[in-house]
């Protein structure tokens, strides 16, 4: 039996959408447990009758977006998010789902469940769109870090590589560093290391990729310095944001031919914004911990935190912590 | 007199929009000389009789796309754009314009022409758009440099606030740190350092921006070390060049009405294809050298080189580098 700890109490549509989403997923995973931590009158009653295979942890904190991360998991030590990651420490459960702040939650898995022996650092991967499929690539690490090293790239790439096989199903999966140029020379000291490194290890790595290629999907895995990658993730929201927001208001604000025109492409518009809706493509997950450690999107509703459960339960079900292990455990 | 030394043969449309934007901009600006650098038989029979403040200096080499930027500007001697350096560099012209390959346009302006006295380090700058105004925003620097100090940030601030205010006529510009977080303490020993030399600085400085909040027109200036910043302007082209095609895209495969909707609309997206077309935001230009050095996208046509012949002509007017000069030579 598998075990998820689920934080109800992060996002917008928290606990509602979090508890049906639980109640969705549960009867479909016949051998999966969900505790659901946060206020419990509140999920109880949203739960109802069915208590098969749900637990509830009542906690009385909610940690909030604007909390300072570190400061709020040391202090809020009767938080939804910080109660439910301790139950993953002590082994109560198998994994720790939470659509809360997201600094908070990288926290709680490097400093209440921990890394992995042999890991240096975590790294914190999201599934990001391609233009002409449905695949997406994994990016890694978009945050956890503010400060890489070479060494830290080449784990997080075997890691995302060993994810994007198992979990999304794609062979020997093609990893690209994240670089300022083509060639091999390019960039500072820190990506010119990673990519002897990256060259030299046994993934199928097909050498540096640019910014403006990411999303063209040359690349499976790509790996990069947490810092960069944080602002090319964010980058990649704002940007995409930005478009829809002003494409939205320019269908609305050009007369009357204009608006049923909008209406005329309201489908085909439609498809395009989800293909942008990082929600699709499931949780971010903090690959290196001892157990695996997932974020969605604060907004998520009841069918993207659904999603995130199966995604969660696969990385489970394919053991990928027990293979990590294996992986890194002999290092130093 | 004013004289711009012109690369006739970069980009995807050169000679011909660059000759005819010469004529346009030498009709306007009659106190300025332009000298263009290329295959002297093409340039003289698109110029035709109209030689007035023009000359052309003969070259027989066009650095290309795919060479490599600095053994290209050291084997090509007798390059366009070489030759055009070089005139800077002699003084025989006031700046230099290129359409051609990025790496060597920044070659020629770091080791041709030359840093200004007391800045470390030029730092290459475009406009950008922001979403709810015409004016946009200037980032620096976006890959002159792969690796970045704090002190190069502070000088490509204060080059690129002046800049806002004499060009583009914006008072007492915002100026941002691009980071990974809010508080002033986000991200690594660079980017704190570089947070404290902007926060002492006498520059309108307000913190840190993240990736997603670029474009929101929070600040005017943005200052960014050269590795995260090439890799956010790459990813700002990209993301926005794929959206627009796939919007293109699922206007056209839709079916029939989702294509008549297309036609209704189509005045609308020219506008909003037309903000994120950074032609229109004028040339990057290369701050810190000791001659303005300006690069516009390979692909202009006539109309966004005119513009960059304006932009450049105001440059000189509003005697930058002299300015520049004056605050940084004190320095060691």
């Amino acid at each position: 039996m598998k075990t998820i700890a689920i934080d109800a109490m992060g996002g917008e549509n928290a606990p509602e959408a979090i508890v049906q989403a639980v109640l969705q997923a549960k009867a479909e995973l016949k051998n999966t447990r969900f505790i659901l931590f946060g206020d419990e009158e509140k999920i109880t009653n949203l739960i109802g009758q069915d208590k098969e295979r749900i637990a509830i942890v009542a906690t009385t904190q909610v940690i909030k977006d604007e909390d300072e991360p570190v400061k709020a998991i040391r202090t809020m030590k009767d938080s939804s998010l910080v109660v439910a990651a301790q139950y993953v420490k002590q082994k109560k459960a198998d994994a720790l789902l939470s659509l809360g702040n997201t600094g908070s939650i990288l926290a709680c898995g490097i400093f209440i469940i921990g890394r992995i022996k042999g890991v240096a650092r975590p790294g914190f991967m999201p599934t990001l769109p391609v233009k002409n499929s449905d695949d997406g690539f994994n990016m890694i690490d978009v945050g956890a870090n503010a400060k890489s090293r070479p060494e830290y790239l080449l784990d997080w790439a075997k890691m995302a590589a060993y994810y994007a096989e198992k979990i999304r199903g794609i062979k020997n999966p093609k990893v690209a560093l994240l670089n300022n140029g083509a060639e091999s020379d390019k960039g500072d000291d820190l990506h010119q290391q990673a990519y002897e490194l990256l060259r030299k290890s046994n993934l199928n790595f097909i050498g540096n990729i640019e910014g403006n290629e990411l999303l063209d999907g040359k690349a499976d895995v790509v790996a990069t310095d947490g810092f960069t990658g944080n602002a090319v993730l964010k980058n990649i929201e704002g940007t995409s944001g930005v478009l829809i927001h002003l494409l939205k208001d320019s269908l609305l604000n050009n007369g009357p031919i204009t608006k049923i025109g909008a209406l005329m492409i309201k489908n085909a518009l439609k498809g395009l914004i989800s293909k942008f809706d990082v929600d699709k493509y499931g949780g971010a997950v903090l690959l290196g911990t001892d157990a695996p450690v997932v974020k969605t999107h604060g907004r998520s509703d009841k069918r993207a935190v659904y999603y995130t459960i199966k995604q969660i339960d696969k990385i489970l079900s394919e053991k990928i912590i027990d293979q990590f292990r294996q992986e890194f455990n002999h290092k130093k």
